[in-house]
C-alpha cells in the first residue's frame, strides 16, 4: 500500500486522524454539497446494523414505523412558538416548484414534532388509542453554520425519531426515562461506547421541552459527544396542535407528549473511541463485515487455497456471520491486510498452502494483533468466541478510559485543569442559570448533564458562586 | 362499527373505494402538506417487509447500501443536459438557509444519478474496482402537478434506487436485465402481483437512458401501474461525470452505467388488486400483521380465555409469526372483526370459552371467509399452511384476471374496445415514433412495454399505419 493511502496522522492529532480514517477507511466522503457528506458502505453499513438491532427494541416497546412528509409549511412550524424560535435560524427553505414560486415556503424538517403532533391531534379520539408510539428512521436538515464533520455534525442528519403520547404525566415520564436507558444500554452493548446518563440543565434542553434526558460519551480529545436524547415535552404542544382524547369519563383531556432520538453521530463516536494508529476498529456486533478471508497465494498452489477459501466463505455466510472473501487479483496479501485493518474489520482469516495441508486457518484480531491457529472443523466457534472477546475488550478498555477521565472538581481551576488534561469534571452546582453561565464562560466548557446515580456529599458548595449546591453537574467541552 | 368507519364504496367505484381503504384501513392519511401524505404503520409496515426481503436480494447480488445527499446544486443537476431537461420542470428548489439566500439554489433530488456518478468518477480507478453496485433506500421529490394519490403518485416518493457501473456493455446489459427480472420475481412472489415484463419504447424511456426495461401491473379499472424500471444509461453520463477506469492494459475507458428502482407505489397496486368490498387483503409475505388473535369474552370466563390468548400470542411471536393480540376493552368482537378485515390482516384467530374447553381455536381466512377449527397443539403449523395457501390464491386469482384482461388487438377499434372493457391490448407496431404517437392519441392510451416472450405472427401489420410491424407493443391507460 502506498504511503498516501494509509493513515499517516497520529491519533493524538485527533482531528486530522479522524478525517483520514473516515475518508481512507471508506466510511464517508466529502460531496459537492456544502455541509453534506456521502455515507459509503463501510459507514452506512454500521447504521444498517444499528437500525436492524435497535428497531427490535422499539417494536418490542410497541413503537410502529411510519413516514411523515419531509416538508413543513411555515405556518405549521410556527404553531408552537418556543419550538419555532429554537429551530428557525437553522432551517433550509423550499421556495420554488418547477419554474414558479410556492404560495407558502416550506421548511426541510429540522425535526418532526409539529407535523406528527398535528396528525396525532387528528387521529386521537379515546383513551383506548393510547399509548401511541410512532417512529421514523429518517433524515432531518439543519442549516449548520459551524464547522461540519462527517457523522458528527452536518446539514443532513440521519437518525431515528420516536414520538409518543400518553394519558398521564406519570406514564410519559416513565417513557422518557425508559428511552434514555434503552439508548444507553444499546449503545454500551452494541457500539461498546460507555456513557454517562443524566438530565440536561434547562439551558441545554430541547426547544419546547419540560425537560430533556441525555447520554454523553467522552471523546479522546476531551470533548463530550451527546449521543442520544429523550424529551418530556411541555403541554404547549398538545395545546398548539390540539392533541386531546376522551377519558374514561368521556371528558376531553390533553395528551402528554414525548420524543426521543439517536443519530449516525454515534458512528463518529465509535470511530474516535476505538480506532488506533492503523485506522478504525469496528465493534463486531455492528460491523458490516465481521471477518475477511484473505487467501495467501503462491504460484502453483492457487487452486487448493482458493477452493478452501471459497468453501469457508460459503460456510460462514450460512452460519449467519458477515464475512467477505478478498480474492482480488493484483494486490499482495500485505496490501490487503493493511487495507482491511484501516477499514476496521474485526477479524482477518488467513489461508495459505500450509494451512490447507494442516486443515487449519489463522485468525488475526484487529484490536490486539493476536494470531490463533484454528482447525477448520471448529473455525466458526472460534470466530464467534474471538468476536465476543473483541467486543467485550473494546468496551472494557473504553470504560476504564472514561472512568479515568471523569474527575470530581470543587473549584473552577480544577475544572480548567481537567479540561486541559482532556477530561470532564463533575461539580456541585447551586442550580441558578446565571451562575451556570458564569461557570461555562470561565471554564470554556458547558453543562453536559446532571448525572443519574451520582450522590453529592451533603454540604457541598457550588463551584460557581459558593452557595449551597443543589446537585452535581458534568461540565466539559462538546462536539 | 358505525357505518361511517367501514368501507361504504363499492370496489367498482375504484377511486372512492381506494381512498376509503387507504384512509380507513390506516395505510396512509392526508397531511397538511400539499401532494404529500403520511404513511401510517399499516402502510409503512408493508414497505418495511419489502425492504427487509428485497435488501437480501440486492446484497446477494453484491449491492451495498449508502446514503447520498438529498440536495443537488443546480450546476450538478445540469451536467447531463437530456437528464436535466427531463427533470427540471418538476424540481422543488431550496433557495434559503436560515434568514439568508443561498449562493446557488439546490434541488431536492428527483433521482440521484448526477451525484452518484459524480462520486463514482471520483472513486473509480481501476478495472479491479468494478463492478460497482450502490443502493439507497430513500426518498425523492417531484413537484407533481397532476392529481396525486396515496402510494401511487405524489410529491414525495419512497423508493429504492440502485446505481451500478461496469467495464463493458455486455455486463451492464446483463445487469439491466437481471434487475427487471429480480423485481418481477419479487413482486410476483411476495406481493402476489402478476406482471408483464418488457422494454419501454423510446418515447417512454428514462431521461438520459439508452433504453429502459419495465414491469407493468394491470389495475382493476384497466389502468397500468408501472411497477419497476431498469435503465441502461447512455455513455453521456460517463462523459459528463468523468466516470472512467484504467483497464488491464492501463488505458482509460469510460464506464458503463445503469440504474434501477422500485417504489412504494407497489403497495397501492396490491391494495387495488387484492382488496374486496370489506377493505384490504394483504399478502401474508409482506403483511406487517399476519394474524390477529381476538378473544371472545363472556362474563365470568374472561380469565381463562385471556390466559390462553396471551400464551398463544407469545408462542406465535416466538415462532417468528407477526401476530397481534386484540384484547382492547370496550369494543365488541364483531366490531373488531370488521376493523381487522378492513385493514386486510390475512388471518383472524378466535378464542372463546368453548374453544378453551376444547383446547382449540378457530382460524378465519380474510380472503374466503372460511373457518377452520384447529387444535392448539398444531395451531402454528395450521397458520403457516393457511398463510401459504392464501398467498398462492391471491396470486393465482390476480394472474387469471391479468390474463383475461390482456387481449391481442389488430385494429385501433379493437384497442378502444379493450380499454372500454378495462383491459389492455397487445398490438403489432411498425416502430415509428410518430406512428406510435398517433395510436396513443387515437386510443387515449399509451405504450406500456414491448413485452418479452411474446412472439409476433410473421406478416403482421402495424395497427397504426398498416405497414409491416416490427414488434408487439402493449397499449393501455396508465396511472
Amino acid at each position: 500500500m502506498s504511503e498516501d493511502l494509509g493513515i499517516t496522522a497520529k491519533k493524538s492529532d485527533l482531528s486530522e486522524w479522524y478525517k483520514q480514517v473516515v475518508v481512507r477507511g471508506k466510511f464517508a466522503d466529502y460531496s459537492p454539497v456544502k455541509g453534506m457528506v456521502v455515507y459509503r458502505p463501510n459507514g452506512y453499513g454500521i447504521w444498517d446494523q444499528i437500525m436492524h438491532n435497535f428497531d427490535k427494541v422499539l417494536q418490542a416497546r410497541g413503537a410502529k414505523n411510519t413516514s411523515f412528509p419531509l416538508l413543513l409549511p411555515e405556518s405549521l412550524l410556527k404553531k408552537e412558538s418556543e419550538h419555532f424560535a429554537g429551530f428557525t435560524p437553522e432551517v433550509l427553505w423550499v421556495t420554488q416548484g418547477g419554474a414558479s414560486d410556492l404560495e407558502e415556503k416550506m421548511a426541510l424538517r429540522p425535526t418532526s414534532e409539529t407535523i406528527i403532533h398535528h396528525m396525532m391531534g387528528k387521529w386521537l379520539q379515546s383513551y383506548r388509542d393510547l399509548p401511541l408510539r410512532l417512529n421514523q428512521w429518517n433524515k432531518v436538515y439543519r442549516y449548520e453554520t459551524k464547522m461540519t464533520k462527517p457523522f458528527i455534525r452536518g446539514r443532513e442528519i440521519i437518525w431515528t425519531e420516536t414520538h409518543t403520547a400518553f394519558a398521564s404525566k406519570e406514564e410519559v415520564a416513565d417513557e422518557t426515562d425508559w428511552a434514555i436507558h434503552a439508548y444507553g444500554d444499546f449503545i454500551e452493548n452494541f457500539l461498546a461506547l460507555p456513557l454517562i446518563r443524566g438530565r440536561k440543565t434547562d439551558s441545554d434542553k430541547f426547544a419546547g421541552a419540560e425537560y430533556t434526558l441525555g447520554v454523553e460519551a467522552l471523546m479522546p480529545d476531551g470533548k463530550a459527544l451527546q449521543s442520544g436524547t429523550s424529551h418530556l415535552l411541555s403541554q404547549k404542544f398538545s395545546v398548539a396542535f390540539d392533541v386531546k382524547f376522551l377519558d374514561e369519563k368521556e371528558k376531553w383531556q390533553l395528551a402528554w407528549l414525548n420524543s426521543y432520538g439517536i443519530s449516525m453521530r454515534l458512528i463518529g463516536g465509535l470511530l474516535m473511541i476505538h480506532g488506533d494508529e492503523k485506522g478504525a476498529i469496528i465493534p463486531p456486533k455492528v460491523a458490516p463485515i465481521q471477518a475477511v478471508i484473505v487467501p495467501i497465494i503462491f504460484k502453483g498452489k492457487e487452486q487448493a487455497v482458493n477452493t478452501v477459501a471459497k468453501q469457508l466463505h460459503k460456510d460462514l455466510l450460512e452460519g449467519e456471520l458477515r464475512v467477505e472473501l478478498d480474492d482480488r487479483e493484483g494486490y499482495t496479501p500485505g496490501w490487503k491486510f493493511n487495507d482491511w485493518e484501516m477499514q476496521g474489520v474485526p477479524l482477518r482469516i488467513e489461508i495459505g498452502p500450509k494451512d490447507v495441508e494442516a486443515k487449519s486457518v489463522v485468525i488475526v484480531r484487529r484490536d490486539t494483533g493476536e494470531k490463533v491457529k484454528v482447525k477448520l472443523t471448529n473455525v466458526k466457534e472460534e470466530i464467534n468466541k474471538e468476536l465476543d472477546s473483541l467486543q467485550t475488550r473494546l468496551f472494557e478498555k473504553a470504560k476504564k478510559d472514561l472512568e479515568s477521565r471523569t474527575v470530581d472538581a470543587s473549584s473552577l481551576d480544577a475544572v480548567k485543569k481537567a479540561v486541559a488534561d482532556k477530561k470532564w469534571a463533575i461539580v456541585p452546582h447551586c442550580g441558578d442559570a446565571k451562575c451556570e453561565e458564569s461557570i461555562t464562560e470561565a471554564t470554556e466548557t458547558g453543562p453536559r448533564v446532571i448525572p443519574f446515580n451520582k450522590k453529592m456529599k451533603s454540604g457541598s458548595k457550588c463551584v460557581g458562586c459558593g452557595k449551597e449546591a443543589e446537585y452535581l453537574v458534568l461540565f466539559g467541552k462538546a462536539y
